[in-house]
Parts: C-alpha cells; structure tokens; sequence
C-alpha cells in the first residue's frame, strides 16, 4: 500500500474512527485503526465490536493496500505533522513509513486480515432524518438513560418509527425524557439503541440541516452520514411500555419560565448537594413557585413568579433531575403538571408538543 | 457587619482569594474567607499559612464588622447570584444572610477572631517591577524548580537583587532556567520564593505594564498589585551557587528556528515517551541536525537545517528537558552551545541576552 494524503483531512478522519476505539479491550488488534486504500479513497475503521465507526477521504493511491494501525501513536503522529501532504507507504513486513516534509517515521503495522469485519447491514429498512434534528432529539433525551447495568435495556434509548412519526425515549426509573417528529418512512421500526452509540452520533455529525439516513436489520443499526459510517449493535429485550407511565390528567399546572426556574434550583441544588438526594421543595401557591432547601452550613429560599391552574401543592424533587432536562430545553415557557406529592410531574415546553419530560418526585416524611 | 456589593466585583475578589484557600488543612478555620467591612471597602483573606491573599473591593458599608464562611460554598453561591447588587449580613449567631434579587441564602459562619492573622510586611525593602515583565521572568524560569521535596530549597525560585539587576533562577538537578532584567533598586536582595506562591501570582496578576510593588523581609514577601496583596513565606536555606554551573565556552554552537526544533522534538517525542527517559538522540553536523528516536513500536527520524559553527558532535536529551524551555522562548531563533556529549547543552535566545537555559544531556554507552 502506498497513498499521499492530506494531513488535516487524515487527522480528522483518525479523530472520528478513533471514537469507537476502545484501550480495554483483551483483542489486541482492536487497539488499532484499519486503514484501506482502494479507489483514491482510503477508508478509516475503528471498532470495539459494540460499535463500529467508518471514515472515508480522499488520496492519492499509489499501491492499492491495507494494513493496521497503533490508533493512539498513530493519531498522535498525524496530528503533530505539519500541514502538508502526507505519504504513507507499507512494505512487506507491515512496516508503516510515514514521511511528511523533513519528518519520517517508522511504525510497526498489523495484517489488515487480522482485523475484524463490520457487520452488513443494507438498505430494506430505512429512514432518512435532518442531521440537526437528530441531534436535538438524542440531547434532549439520551441523558435519562441508566447509567448503571441492573437493566441492561434501561442504558440504551428506544427509537420507534410508527405512521411516519419518529420517537426516541430513554428512561432510569426515575425520569423519562421524550422527543417526536415526523419524518416520511414506510416501515414500522422498535429498537433499542445503545446511549453510547446515539451520543457518538451527536458528536460526529456536523450540525447542519443534510440529511443522515439510518438503516436497521433486527440486530444492528446503522447511521450513513456521507463521509462517515456509524455501525452499532442493538440492545435486546422489551422496552419499557412508557405510553403508560405519561397520563395527561393534572390538578395543578404551572407556567413558568424556563430560565427562572433552572437558574434558581441552581442555586438551590448548591445547598442541597451537601444533604442527601440533592433535595430540593417546591411550594406552589397562588402566583409563586417558592423553592427551599436545607443543609448542614446553612438554608436557602428562592422565589419565582408562575401562573398557577389549580390546587395549591407541596413536592420535593432531586434537583439533578431537574436541571438535567430544563438545561436542554430551549423553549422559554414551560408548563408543570402535578397531580398530587406522591405522583410524576410532567414538563413540557409551552410552545412545542414534540417534548415530554418526566419526574418522579421524593416523597417526604412531613409532606 | 451589613454591606452591599457588586456580584460580579464579588465573585471576582473570592476567585482570587480563594487560591491560597486549601481544603487539605487540619485547621477548619483555613476553609473559609476572611471578610472585614470597613471605610467603604470590603477586604476579602484566604489563606493556607504558607502563603496568603488579600483583596480589596469597594462596597456599602452599613455596618462595620467582620466573619469567616466557607469558601466553597461561599464562592459557589456568589458565581450563581444575578448579576445585581448582594447584601450581605451578619446576625448576633454568626449567620450570614445572603439576599439577592429573589434569592435568599443563610449560612453558618465563623468568628473573625478564630482567623489567623497574616504577618505583617513593612516596605524597609522593596522594588517596583511592571506587572508584564514579572509574569514573564516567572513564566520562563519557574518551571524548572525541583517537583519533588528531595531538596526542599529547590521547589523554591532564588530571586535575587543586585547592582539593579534582578534575576530569577530556578533548577531541578537536570536543567536551569534563568531570567535577568532590570530594575530600580537600592537594596541587594536574596530571596528563594515558593514556586507555588509565584505560579499564584502570575495567574493573579493583570497583564499590563503597572507596576506590582514587591516588599521583602528576612521571612517574608509580599507582593502588592493595587487591588490585590500576595504574602508569602521564604523557603529556607542556601540556594545553589548557580553562576559556577553556567560556563560560556562550546565547541559547537548551533543557531536554530526555535519553533522549528520544538515541533520536530515534540513529534520525535511521541516515540520517545514510549521508551525510557524520553530520550531524543541528536546528530549535528555540517548544516543539519537529525533527532532520533527508538521504542518498540517503531522509530522517527527529523531533520532540521541548521547553522553550526564549530565540531560535529552526537549527544542524547530528555526531550522533556528541551521542549519545557523551547515553549516559553519567544525568539525566533536560539543559539545551542556544546563542550561535549557528557557536559551541559546552553540554550540563549540569539537577539535576548536576558534568558538563559541549562540542561544536562542523558549519557549514552554507544555515544
């Protein structure tokens, strides 16, 4: 194999394959980057077996090759090279060369055949979805996965396509975030996605408005973004059924702005961190929202103008819970809804149907 | 004490003060700030004995008095507030109000009698010295100063005063750093300052050309920039006699781009790093100087033209060593003298007779 490249489009390239590389792994060859060189494009592969990222750029090819990489050495190298063109060539012994203006280093390669081969996944079962959307979508629920393993299926999120109608849910028994929107499909689709796949996919997808299409067999999904391939597999077993858990019914709802709120739980939550649970109360009545918590060092109490329908109520909460959610909302109003202190609240933006979001209170003794 | 002030001028003045606060101190009182209303200003004093820091910001003061609070939950508080004005007050208990637009924080604090005081630094002997040049002498020497307690002087920076030339050196064992310049002064001073206080008043101070008054008793420095004092203890004992080790013959000098040394080091020492010592070989002949370096996974070779005046010569770094000096000279172009493979390399900044490196080659058996 020999090829000249471009060195920033290589260390970019490196930078998103090097995402599914994993350091702890018992597969020596997976601590590597598989580079193929065919066709003026060399193609970039980093998996860990859960995830698999594919990266194409254009080159020069001289030889026709594949060969197997170090990824930490490798990226370090690229990145530190000036920006010139960059000649990587390996000789029969799997060495690499890599020569780059006055700079040559030699580097020990592995056989590509060594390396193991992504899964197929082809295009039956398919959707196509704005890159900004999706993204949107995984930050505004990804975060209310467990983050532990007592439910496997609890640390993935579910996407379901249903009457052209996308949704992604991710609950931990405590919260659950939940984002729609409609996308054109003629397929039903029900899969759990690992976080760490969906939270790769944020990152690696430029935020602009072209497309990503995502293809699904029954065991794997995969995310075509153009230049780069995103493979993972699916979690197995039944999700949650969540259309349960969101009920509509409220006795109490407060409009509230999502700044106000968010900055003075904020406040709050630096008491409440020293206590336990991170506990925050809300007393709502008439025209405020009264927020107070209580530790050790010290009280604080924060006051916020609301409009409320209904009943007067009394709830406490664990502060995390909520800023997690009303940090990725960006509507400015938000309605709560609350049945009674023992019972979820339901968040959703004012102006914006596409989002729901729910919390379980922390039922106090002396409520 | 009952003050009202600005958050942001708030939140600065802790920020600064809180560096000399550590939460690794038997005395609990050290946790907190001292804060002193009086005249209009509110004076603000962290310390951890070996260094302390004051500063002043003005304020309402509606009642004298004074109070320590934690500084990490004062601290937190105060960044969160409005950007409004805070009041702040004291009751008979040591509690401390916090009210601030509708945000309301009440703490427990301690009494102003439990803090220490500070020791008292009279101005008998002092310099004046622009803020930029300090930030800069410190910048190019302190990082040399020993990390390790081996030597407890070495962790210190010897500053020493004399015939209106200040100079600032500091050394590990393997390498020197030194930085002359002058200034105004009556007085002969020498000094060993912490490293850690100077690295603390270079992150302090402004960077403009006001002068930062420094004041010196047989104990003590303190550095006063305006707004914001600097009191630190001396380190103890007789610092090395430095000027034995820098010599000014070779019998190679080479005349580098500083930029272009640093890049092909910090590449070669991506191979180096996997091996022992970061060792980086040099060979320097004729109009060139090839780096190389081995691991086991693989090796690079760099070139670099050069001017060399004098023998040939092969000799081995730490590239550590190198890169540490090569990163704070701002010259374009270093000159590097060598007497032999076993004798110190001398690095000065060819237009810059201010700064002075030294740094010990590695011995090699095959050199």
């Amino acid at each position: 194999m020999k090829i000249i490249v471009d060195q920033k489009e290589l260390n970019r390239a490196i930078g998103i394959v090097q995402k599914a590389v994993t350091s702890k792994t018992t597969l020596p060859i997976l601590n590597g980057i598989l580079l193929e060189a065919k066709d003026n494009t060399l193609k970039l592969t980093g998996t860990d077996l859960e995830l698999g990222i594919e990266s194409y750029i254009n080159c020069e090819v001289i030889e026709e090759g594949s060969i197997v990489i170090t990824s930490k050495i490798f990226g370090d190298i690229i990145k530190k090279l000036p920006d010139l063109k960059v000649e990587l060539e390996v000789d029969l012994d799997n060495q690499v060369h890599i020569n780059c203006g006055t700079s040559k280093f030699n580097l020990i390669g592995q056989p590509a055949e060594e390396y193991p081969q992504l899964p197929q996944v082809n295009e039956d079962v398919s959707i196509k979805i704005p890159k900004d959307l999706l993204k949107n979508m995984i930050r505004q629920t990804v975060f209310a996965a467990a983050q532990d393993e007592v439910k496997p299926i609890l640390t993935g999120a579910l996407l379901e396509i249903n009457k052209n109608e996308v949704t992604l849910v991710a609950l931990d028994g405590y919260r659950l975030a939940l984002k729609n929107v409609s996308v054109e499909c003629e397929h039903d689709v029900k899969v759990v996605i690992p976080s760490k796949t969906l939270n790769e996919v944020s990152r690696i997808i430029d935020d602009d408005d072209s497309d990503v299409n995502i293809m699904f067999t029954s065991s794997h999904v995969l995310f075509n973004c153009g230049d780069t391939v995103i493979i993972s597999r699916l979690l197995e077993g039944e999700f949650i059924n969540y259309k349960d858990i969101i009920r509509d019914e409220y006795n109490s709802r407060v409009k509230v702005k999502t700044k106000d709120i968010q900055q003075s739980i904020e406040r709050a939550s630096l008491l409440a961190r020293e206590g336990k649970n991170n506990l925050v109360k809300f007393n709502i009545s008439d025209d405020k929202l009264v927020i107070n918590s209580n530790s050790e060092i010290g009280n604080v109490h924060e006051e916020i103008p609301i409009e409320l329908e209904g009943n007067d109520i009394k709830i406490a909460f664990n502060s995390k819970y909520m800023l997690d959610a009303l940090k990725v909302i960006d509507s400015e109003e938000i309605n709560m809804d609350f049945v009674s202190n023992v019972k979820p609240c339901i968040i959703r933006p004012v102006e914006d149907k596409s989002y729901t979001y729910l919390v379980l209170p922390v039922r106090l003794i002396d409520n």
